[in-house]
């Protein structure tokens, strides 16, 4: 028989459903506030500020109200039962009051310092019922399929190499750092270095990450498949709407089958623009365009201004000064051994170097945001994980004001120009150069070699499987593919046959678009082995972080550029 | 001391997260598999089932599956405690096991049959913390607002007399009956009629309504004053994010003021219709319609799903076939003597009069939907509230089912035409007859003569004041309000003095604006008594539910019509 005692209080809450308004009216006015302000800082062009700092501020100033001013309501006598037999909370307690059964659901583990001081104002107790699975369900799939969705593929695809480089090779490196100074760290385990696990993990990692690839790509393909078999495109609310779904589910498919949903989100926009896009009517180009920007926007403001009361009104942080002072210390220096070694080794095979104050904005655009405080809350019922939480908390708030807030006055400081599409410049260069034929095969080099295997394959089959456009399949696939290859080719791609907006990809000056259309079509196959004698390639630098809370820069290289504005 | 006795099952389950993913995942997929039922329907113009019912289908045949296919996870130990000290559930529950404090947030009541038969599934318990708020604050504000927002409002200024009639008069006529048929029930409390008490509530419901309408209308008119005086136009995200939160607001704010958030966010969707969409710049516009079209085709579908859904996996249903009985039964009288005696009286005073077809097609329309479970399913702690929730449902899946079915079948039974535009309509039969010029005089009198008083409040100071359009507030304002006028009056609005839309709701012919144009100036104020010699009016029949799952039937009514229909 289980014992119950009386501990501390507990609260009784009747009015559930204007309670729920309350909440959802608190968020409501701190984003119209957020909405108002950045009007404001647009209209009086004020950038030490970013929007999402803002809506961290609000949220801050929110949080403090409600801890320090609201009046705690009543607290009726509270208890903390006592149950002795059970070894942790279950997920559901059934708890018979005066012979009417109640069903109760587990919310979180609560230290005990807390419920020692356990001071319970309904505003703070119902705050947390904003569950984090909410966060990371609902609200972080908009952001990172709208980052994929409206990725400059151009810029993207020109960089496939260096961007793979920083993304893997400098996220191994990241960890590595950061997992090597929490040796340091007052826990028990100093295990030595176990080469097996090392190897197990980078496995996991790679497995876990082709398994998300695929599942994202998955859902577009069949999206795009069945955008260009129906005529769905009668009815834009519809194919707007199943377009919205399936790529929602897959994030959801990925969490659901044990992958990250976050990598299977980004590349499932990157695929539904790629190829869906093409199959959709122009109301639902417009319309899924808009619609997945202002969810971003949304999303996005929510998360920040969360994650400001979340400072003041989650009541189990722990902060270790120790712990966040050593966690701070270990982004940088792990972000420093990231991007300075590794851009000199990319700078080696680069025929463009990546120049130092690029490298130097890149260390400086190391921000926290979205993606981090969403991992971070997804759970904190230990109080390791309330730790890691309150770290990350600070760690955005330190990344976003001092990084975000300083990131105009760092560009300007080391001179690189925002804003301006390289191409646009390159040409415009060209003309005042007068020397109007760039060096045809230079401009064909620059293409990385990576990308052009990929291309070849994609112009190929998947372009004409998947879209209206490209060869038609019957020209691409063997003979004795021609039925099937009837049937999947659209009636359409017959008349589209040499154009493809994806040139621009490869080449940059208009003019010579003939020039690598001849070149498409003996594009090299993936095994050819002198793919990869063409490894060099102009490269622009790509903002390296997701969902780091708006800041879209678009930072700009040409060759020349860095010398002309260190002598300016 | 309070003691806890061992009792029935309680279930453990880890991964939240991935349990969260599976739910929505699940969702989505219902989701997809109606949208693309949809398509097929209006593909094969197949009209016997709405795409509603349709969502319901889906949703029962999973919760089917939910239920009896997939298997019940190991169901450990499972205890309900008993808790002496307490009256009533707390909302929530500390427990200390092993010395770690849990933290229990309050679920539900259970009811004693549901205790001894509890079958723990993981599938079930969880498939209900989808929180009954989320369906009330959050999918049913879309749902009303693109009512309000898309309402036409031409039909429904020109029906105001009627329509009012129906609603107020109507619905209080329903409650009555079937608040009657009810003391036929078994319950206790036969008291007599309570004269004071009914005042009473009289008193209350048009309190609240006011206070509703007043907070809906205040929302839209912040809105109108900021997107009017304020540039903000010039970044439609924010526009439009504005225009979004503080539409939502006003549900929130109501509900959270004790009022009722379906008639604020109704009337907020129609006053923004009317003022701020002129203000907003034209991508912004675009943008509102196609994101609240939008929310509520996603919102009503979730719903429906999820009605389907709650069927078999909803774990305290109360079936009384004679509550139920009785309730289906009692609507329909209601119903009917609400139509039949109004439509009668109204028709005394109208010139066109409603015909009888039209009076059973609005007996036929009795359909309950989103709005009848949202509120249904907001509260069903207590064992009677279980019993309505049931029933509810019930209902709303019989008349979507059988009337919604039918809908088409009825209409072509009862020889109405759907989808004309009735101006055109008389347009074309006015050319036809060859008498161009309907009586001036006639077609004066057809405007209700509660909305003249409305239109020359509304045209010479409100849109002035809130839009950029209308004669200038100097013009229409005494004299010693000059500076004031000045100061809120658009610039723009001295070029329009002579063009106002809306003149189209009181006149019917194009012809005759000039016609209106000077009667406007002339407006009766509120007081005058010669306004209510205007009371007949050519009024068309309106849909008179809301929610009730997307039938929206054009019924067209035009002097002649139905004698010439009776003759076909």
């Amino acid at each position: 028989m289980e014992k119950l005692k009386k501990y501390v209080s507990v609260k009784d809450e009747d009015h559930f459903y204007h309670q729920g308004a309350v909440e959802l009216l608190i968020f409501n006015f701190l984003l119209i506030l957020t909405i108002l302000t950045i009007w404001l800082f647009k209209n009086h062009r004020f950038r030490f500020l970013h929007e999402t700092g803002g809506a961290m501020l609000y949220g801050l100033v929110m949080g403090l109200i409600i801890r320090y001013v609201t009046k705690s309501p009543d607290v009726e006598s509270g208890t903390v039962y006592e149950c002795e037999e059970l070894k942790s909370g279950p997920s559901t307690l059934l708890i018979n009051i005066t012979n009417q059964v109640y069903e109760y659901q587990y919310k979180r583990e609560i230290s005990h310092h807390n419920v020692n001081g356990h001071q319970g104002n309904a505003m703070l107790q119902k705050q947390m019922t904003f569950d984090p699975s909410i966060f990371f369900n609902i609200l972080l799939p908009p952001i990172i399929f709208h980052a994929g969705y409206s990725l400059k593929k151009r810029h993207f695809f020109r960089n496939l190499g260096s961007i793979l480089t920083y993304a893997f090779l400098g996220t191994a490196i990241s960890c590595i750092v950061i997992g090597s100074i929490s040796i340091y760290s007052p826990k028990e385990n100093p295990n030595a270095f176990d080469a097996a696990a090392f190897f197990q993990s980078v496995g996991n990692f790679l497995g876990i990450f082709a398994g998300s690839f695929a599942m994202g790509s998955s859902y577009a393909v069949v999206t795009a498949l069945l955008t260009k078999f129906t005529k769905l495109c009668e009815f834009p609310m519809l194919e707007t709407g199943l377009f919205f779904l399936l790529s929602w589910s897959a994030f959801l498919s990925a969490e659901a089958a044990g992958l990250t949903g976050i990598v299977a989100v980004l590349f499932c926009g990157v695929t539904q623009a790629h190829y869906t896009y093409n199959n959709l009517s122009p109301d639902s180009k417009m319309r899924t365009k808009q619609l997945f920007e202002f969810m971003n926007f949304l999303a996005e403001n929510v998360i920040f201004c969360y994650m400001g009361l979340a400072l003041f009104t989650f009541q189990n942080h722990i902060f270790n000064p120790l712990f966040i002072f050593g966690a701070l210390v270990a982004i940088f220096v792990a972000r420093a051994s990231n991007i300075y070694p590794l851009s000199f080794l990319l700078n080696l095979g680069r025929k463009q170097k990546i120049p130092r104050t690029f490298q130097h904005m890149m260390m400086f655009s190391g921000l926290r945001g979205a993606i981090a405080f969403a991992l971070a809350i997804r759970d904190t019922e230990s109080q390791p994980k309330q730790m890691m939480f309150s770290t990350a908390l600070l760690m955005v708030f330190f990344t976003v004001w001092v990084f975000g807030g300083g990131t105009t006055a760092m560009l300007t400081w080391l001179q690189i120009r925002v804003g301006v599409d390289p191409d646009e410049d390159l040409k415009a260069r060209a003309a005042s150069q007068s020397a109007p034929n760039l060096d045809k095969n230079t401009t064909k080099a620059e293409s990385a070699w990576l990308f052009r295997i990929w291309y070849g394959f994609d112009h190929k089959y998947l372009k004409p499987l998947l879209t209206h456009t490209g060869p038609p399949l019957t020209s691409t696939l063997p003979e004795w593919c021609d039925p099937v290859a009837r049937l999947l080719t659209s009636p359409r791609a017959y008349g589209d046959q040499l154009k493809d907006g994806d040139s621009v990809y490869i080449i940059n000056n208009d003019e010579l678009t003939e020039n690598y259309e001849s070149s498409a079509h003996i594009a090299v196959p993936a095994q050819d082995s002198t793919a990869s004698t063409q490894a060099t390639g102009k490269e622009d630098i790509q903002e390296g972080d997701l969902g780091l809370g708006g800041y879209k820069l678009q930072l700009q290289h040409t060759a020349g550029q860095p010398q002309k504005n260190s002598l300016a």
